[in-house]
């Protein structure tokens, strides 16, 4: 694990720091790679997993060693910065959402659909700018599969 | 405070109960009051204030003692029940989203807006099911205005 | 919802107190049901929720009062006993074997069927005694559905 | 110790990557080995030790030099990585089903075998993939000695 | 289970109550049941079940209800007591010597008896006061079975 | 202290070492240097300061550099690998004994010597293996001085 | 011990709502009693025990029903209240005192008397106002035995 | 900041070091400085700062090169080894001290001097060995500043 | 304690009662009382203490029963209600500030005034609201005495 | 991230060591860039982005390599430093601030303004000196937008 680990943050910054010297965004990338920024992020951060040929996309584009291609296409160990990123405010207000409208989302949910989850694995995300004369918004729409509970 | 909280406690079982007898829904109860269901569900869970006017229309609409108004009315101390909430399977998997698509929600709004967050106080949030033969889905979308961090 | 949890915690108890006057085991109460063991006793310990015909096979079953039936149709509000559990050495096993082998299973479902997890909702259990001359032993069987991670 | 640990951290690097280089499976390495996969990948991952001739076996196997078995057979400090994989969804989901079925799995126990715990130690673990239409299902067995607590 | 412990809190209060009243020690009571202090105080406290008769034992010994036996025999849930007793000196002084000699317990079991570890069910313990002119000194003997490790 | 620290760390590693070269154990170590085993290994890894005499013996027997020796000589900083020996099993149990047993301990100690504590650090403790036809048995044995509260 | 805490925390309700309709200080009931301040306070906030001696000249003094003695006499388990007193700006001082002084507390003790500590245990404290004309001061002496750790 | 953390673990090793290497005490390098020994101790290892003639006094005893200076005169971060020294037997015994007289100290500080606290700033401490026959004790003194609280 | 904390929570609770009935503003309590309404607000939630006279104001305007006056003008223990408002986005938001500021604040203290910090004691706070097109602010001014560090 | 981290880090320090090489205080760079210390100063510790102009003032100033400017602009993980920080006597006291005042806060911004709270981002900080015979003070004004929570 530790040496996957280290190969997933290696192609990490090397990701990073060409795209910075290539000045391109992750939205471009992702249109080269022919998925969801969102998707295409997380996984060149190291929280998803690429396919093959999205993998080599992303190297030739990016003019990374090909040798970086195993990382990307690896399971990931997910959620490994969270604590480090936990104080920063952009991320908290997520937390905050999940503090303030949880118990609703969760009543919503279960008068919706039944006692059940929404998946964050059979999951989907997108983030979107929305223009407004008072104020630009930030939309982001999260889909998952909803999962009942089994009765056994 | 502890006595409001306690108003707050006080009503927010009142309107479980109520609801409950009267077998109406979240979204019903919505409707009726003319705003959003999860808007109206954290508020009357005890994580939004009301109106004068939404607050009548709920004890009105579910035969509530109207002394409770102002507890409805008056500025909750929010996010109390997350530590309880927090092992949750349906809440757990809103602060996996945000462990695993945190940094990614970072990167794509400062590359789409620049430095800054999305406010969750000017904030609006929707769940909605979505109908799929290969299993519902749930809908989640969360509207917060950008705020770029002041330089002064 | 603190009232729900109330109805919950009175179901429960009166369950509990139900089963040690009529000495029924868990088991006897499940076939009975119709249902399994882990099921019908997660369920009565506030942790699942049963189908009306279920909950009113037990209320009758046990000779409990029928209006506790919607507290075992609800949902719950899981894992709420976890911290004062957690230092029962019984339950204490359970957490040292995914401390112990948590990354040995990781290795091996995404090195059996990929990137994706086994579902804990999309989930049975069985616990079964196996009599053994050098001392019984305890097998425990959990079968969850793969759920592969989504690429979008 | 800490020389020790040391040299299971490099043991175990060493065999994750001749096992990358040579594509293994974990299974394959086993069943050379002659022992259960569960155990073999537990051991090379560092949470277990195995005797010299199935320490051999891995080396010879995996081309790895055979100064690294005294690492492999010495006796390891476990469950030192629980804390970096606790926000791994799929790590994560088994701590869920400790929430919600601990309890369920004390009162089972309890009433097929007494005043007791399953043991952790003589304790034996299988996974495997269920293939099913409706999506395949990972099953893992755990098979632990019932220990009753001793009266004294 | 609330029930129970419910029960198992009553029988400790009722004990403790009793056991003032008739200026008893726990090791007259011990003594009169024919089991060690330590095991009958743990049972007392609520940490251990009793058998039948030693429950019948102490209930009667102490002239308390024998409504309470049932309390004394059923399966506890252990260590619940921790967190508020962990600040008390003399009880600290027991998680010093861990933090202190843990690792070194490690190596001298595992140089004595191989990869394993001492039971805490099958486990008995001795507290004892050793009389000593330059200060009186504690004596506590812990001896539990050696478990090894399982390979399978 | 960072320097006396790395001091300590660096004597241990060779220590360590040394030892497994030699195919030496604790007890031998202990029997030449003439001192209990427990305190020598707690000494060797960090937790205890040796004399000089005894140091000596440790650093010939070795046949490791006597410069080593103000390092084993000097007061060490205590208990700083608790944190990551709590998640083993055999250092555990040690935790869950106390976690079972600390009020049981509290009774005992004042039912017999009054209002006060054991200590430990006028302490001593032995490690044994009891063979037993039944399964060996791991004895440890404590002996603090009784230290009464000081009333003034 | 549920009961003889009830009871330490009934004395402990009853002395402080006595000595404020006497008006008295903490001095003058030591003076009183015949101890210290700093000892007989802490034996009444139920942080230490009395002797009956000085039990009945506190109940005697401030008229408390002499039923209260034996709480007062009895063990006490330390160190409860902490938690909700760590926020306090006083006594935080204390903890804040530790953080930055510590070390320097460990380097001077072992300087002037080698491998050991200072024992909180036999161990005394006076706290005193120093008037100052810029400023009076307040004095807290602290004064414990050396334990030298043993070696054995 | 970062720099200049270096720069005081740089000037606080060399400090350990040569004070080491001339076997000197902190007692002697505080007699040269020309102040306390528990403020050049805490100074020297980084919790407080000396002004210029102090650091250079410590430079020129022990021989450290003047480049360290500024490290000794600028202003520390505080309190950031107390993580690690929170399990060491000594230094815990003063947290105990707190755990235990805390609520003492706040009723004796408010009943000599009303509602403010010692300070920690404006403060002294002093360690003193005191010879006794039935054993050595230490002795430490704070002195802070009372400080009102104030109204406004 | 116990008793005047109950104390502090009934006065409290009399005063937020009284002040809703009177539908009196904390700003209009203060002006009456004659102090600062950051001052008075916090008092009556209990975490200042008031002299008689602002405390028989505060009675008196209100029409609360003098018998609380003791509660009003006794030593507080502070900060107790920070866990429960720590995740209300208004308060956290002030961690916030403290998250990302701390650094700084500390920097500009110490370049303005030295080694030292700003006393939270002698400390004074106004909160205002300033108007503005472009929506109000809030200004909120803290105001301590900058304590320097004692060298002795 | 790790890279452009690695970057903040890296022109943090090349900033801290140019600024103590030149002696310059925060406020002479501020007001060189022509904004507020408390901004300026954030941002070169790495908790705020600067413009591309106030950067390259930075860094010409210091005579830094212009290399650096990009890590200045980017947009910072903010917070990073808080645990290693909350230990820190200055810096403790802000927290102890909300601690004691976050309900008074929370009580009188409600008052001002109605329900929303203060923003943290739409936010400037001033600190200053203010010269008093009594002793110096330190007043740090903080001016955040007011954020009404929306309701829809």
């Amino acid at each position: 694990m530790e040496k996957l680990m280290t190969a997933k943050d290696a192609v990490r910054e090397a990701i990073v720091s060409a795209k910075a010297d290539k000045a391109m965004s992750w939205e471009e990338i992702a249109n080269h790679v022919g998925c969801s920024p969102v998707f295409l992020t997380s996984a060149c951060l190291g929280e998803n997993s690429l396919t093959d040929d999205q993998a080599s996309a992303v190297t030739s584009l990016l003019g990374i060693d090909s040798a970086h291609i195993p990382a990307l296409t690896s399971c990931p160990t997910k959620g490994q910065r969270i604590h480090e990123l936990a104080n920063d405010p952009l991320v908290y207000r997520f937390q905050e959402i999940t503090a303030v409208y949880g118990e609703t989302l969760k009543e919503l949910i279960h008068e919706k659909a039944g006692d059940g989850i929404m998946s964050a694995i059979d999951f989907t995300m997108d983030v979107e700018k929305i223009e407004d004369p008072k104020g630009d918004r930030i939309q982001v729409t999260m889909n998952g599969k909803f999962l009942p509970y089994r009765r056994w």
